[in-house]
């Protein structure tokens, strides 16, 4: 590349999947990036633009001209088509639209700019086949071929009436295996399931997991067709909200890479890291207060980790539980009430066999019965508390629009470790 | 239901989807199931088993006799049919076999039952339509109408040769578009993605992202046709390891649910938190060696929360970033090498800002200047060993075979507060 051996790259990119390319650029800078993709035909270059990722793909853009951008705007899907044209600067994305010549195109572009991304209309096409429920088979053959120009996966066609109002599906196997002189309304399956434009991209892809879709119709309030989401971009869906569940259980605090730069890794992992430095300092001041017992009684201070380490695990194994239920959630969930009140038996079965092990184990290492006892007693109590915030955190974000798996991350370790401190103090404050 | 009521039962599921009436039964006790179920028409009956979650399914079929359960399994994609046959016991597995009278469904079953359940070969069904290269639109068609009866999805149509092996596909949407003169082999495409039997559910799902595919052929290492993975399934493998890695990091020993019972909850619970109580125990003991210390200078206490909490966070930090690139693997990946120096640079970078936070704060705060110093110097010993830690334990765990999201769970947490500890105390007890 470097010595831009333009029939070299060409014949040697030849063949290849764009998926193959794009990943291939991802290694290069983006000026060579630039030169090999000009060089190919501009379907694949439209192919592999929207395979880049989304960091990546947003400075590339920037080196194209925006009749290059209109280019490869033309060969896409519209809701790729938006995807791009949403990472472009306001100015050059409105220059790029008004490069699109094909009118049907510009239209559905300019109506799906309207929707938020993480809503089923902002994942949803407007490409898709639908035919009228008065059409006999031959007509919608017909109509298909006409129509299957714009569509790049076909799944099914979408039945509606003269309102566009979505009937019902009917699958292309059905289309192949019916009489020609068989009517839409003899083979068309009312059944569908659709979404509505409003809903989020996790309850699609919950609909789409449950009923095992490949392709789900999009419509309005009023029930009218707008488009269709496919299963590919759903899986992307469920794959971003796995990465961003795993990020804050961990404390990153933005979408970050291994292959990032050390300025954007070190970027990410900082602010966390401040807060759990943060809550170690009131720790430090709060066994600051318990100085006097700690001077009079060292040993107290052996037993620190203990509780801390306790209550942390036991926080993040309930947040982690309410996670599991909000990602996966059943039909039909117990009350509030019975949920709390399950949650307090847990811990509390988990609490008396942690204490008594505890206990047993400071009586058979020789530790001092009085201690021992503090020591199970404080660790009962921070299991339960630990228990109760693990689980209230998630459902309180949850219920307020925020990710629950925040709860799981370090703001709530640290919270959880603070809590555990304050009660194996006052413990031994009331007790030795 | 408890009255028995059939016509009541009968009129108000009517209509419902499978998906609903499953959910629904997750509600009932096994018998009362049984008896909604009996009364449904058996293809309705074999979808909504094929419904169940895992553990509720292999519980409700105990209940049914090995004919009921062949009836099912006719019905049945040659995949779903064969985990059904995985829950049963041998005995009855071989029954159920025994009764299926479909030689092919028979066959392709006893193929199937031959794969693990979590590579490629599990993942298949053997149902999916083929064409022969030579073959002629026209006749394609007629196949596809005589093959199609046993396949319920429809994607695409496979090419093979003579000898079964795979050649490339043809879309559905080529074929209705195709003129009636035309062969196969003018309009397939060669250029068709396809997985081997022996790769791993992960990797499935990599290939099937990385090309946005709904379905891909798996062939053997001869190449041949053997069965399609569909994308459904697929997204079913991406919740699982989800849901897998979700576990792990919060140190939850079994796949449960909250709605699963107090007990199964308590003992998926449990064996990680004692872990931890162990850790806690062995960190006493390590603290109780630098009595002395803390006998002389009480205040060496108050920082054992900061130092920690903060070990953990960037051990956790770190093996998430990992596994975030375990997960989505680029083509290129930097050498090990390269790797771990970038790792030592950010936590260098992360252990400095943190350490002047501490030894400002500790120096405003009133707090001694040699303490402070101390502090300071064994945080960013902390950071930068929890981090090496972090890095390197997922790693290796992926080497063997484990799942490295059990890097990020208490085992590593546990290891690195015990880390921690003696480097802050060894510290403490050198330059104090």
């Amino acid at each position: 590349v470097d010595e831009r051996d333009e029939a070299f790259i060409i014949a040697s990119l030849e063949g290849e999947k764009p998926a193959d390319i794009s990943a291939l650029l991802h290694e290069f800078e983006t000026e060579d990036s630039k030169y090999v993709i000009d060089l190919l035909p501009s379907e694949v270059r439209a192919d592999i633009i929207n395979d880049l990722d989304e960091d990546i793909r947003s400075r590339f853009l920037r080196v194209f001209e925006p009749t290059e951008i209109t280019e490869i705007v033309n060969h896409l899907d519209s809701d790729d088509a938006v995807d791009i044209l949403n990472e472009l600067p306001i100015k050059e994305r409105e220059e790029v639209i008004a490069c699109i010549d094909n009118q049907e195109k510009e239209a559905n572009i300019l109506d799906l700019l309207r929707y938020d991304e993480d809503v089923a209309g902002g994942l949803m096409a407007k490409e898709l086949i639908k035919a009228n429920l008065n059409w006999s088979v031959v007509r919608c053959i017909e109509e298909i071929r006409r129509q299957a120009e714009n569509v790049q996966k076909l799944y099914s066609v979408y039945v509606v009436d003269d309102n566009d109002k979505l009937l019902g599906r009917v699958s292309l196997k059905k289309i192949i295996l019916a009489e020609d002189n068989m009517h839409i309304a003899d083979i068309y399956d009312p059944g569908v399931t659709s979404v509505e434009t409003y809903m989020s991209e996790e309850e699609v892809a919950q609909v789409m997991r449950k009923y095992d879709l490949e392709a789900v119709p999009v419509v309005n309030m009023q029930g009218k067709l707008l488009g269709r989401i496919t299963i590919d971009d759903v899986v992307d869906v469920i794959t971003e909200l796995a990465d961003e569940e795993r990020q804050m259980m961990s404390g990153i605090s933005e979408d970050v890479e291994e292959a990032d730069s050390i300025w954007m890794l070190t970027r990410a992992r900082l602010p966390w890291l401040i807060v759990g430095v943060m809550g170690g300092f009131i720790s430090a001041r709060l066994i600051g207060v318990f100085e006097e017992e700690l001077t009079r009684i060292t040993a107290i201070a052996f037993f620190i980790p203990l509780i801390q380490a306790t209550g942390g695990n036991v926080g993040i194994q309930s947040s982690s539980i309410v996670l599991q239920s909000l990602a996966n959630p059943s039909a039909f969930n117990d009350s509030m009430q019975k949920r709390l009140f399950k949650v307090f038996v847990i811990a509390a079965l988990n609490g008396a066999v942690l204490a008594t092990l505890v206990y047993g184990g400071n009586l058979l290492t020789g530790g001092a019965v009085n201690l021992a006892l503090v020591v199970s007693t404080a660790l009962f109590c921070v299991v339960l508390i630990a228990s109760l915030i693990g689980t209230i955190t998630p459902l309180i974000l949850h219920k307020f629009g925020f990710n629950p798996a925040l709860a799981s991350g370090p703001f709530i370790t640290t919270t959880n470790d603070l809590m555990g401190l304050a009660i194996y103090f006052y413990t031994v404050h009331l007790l030795l």
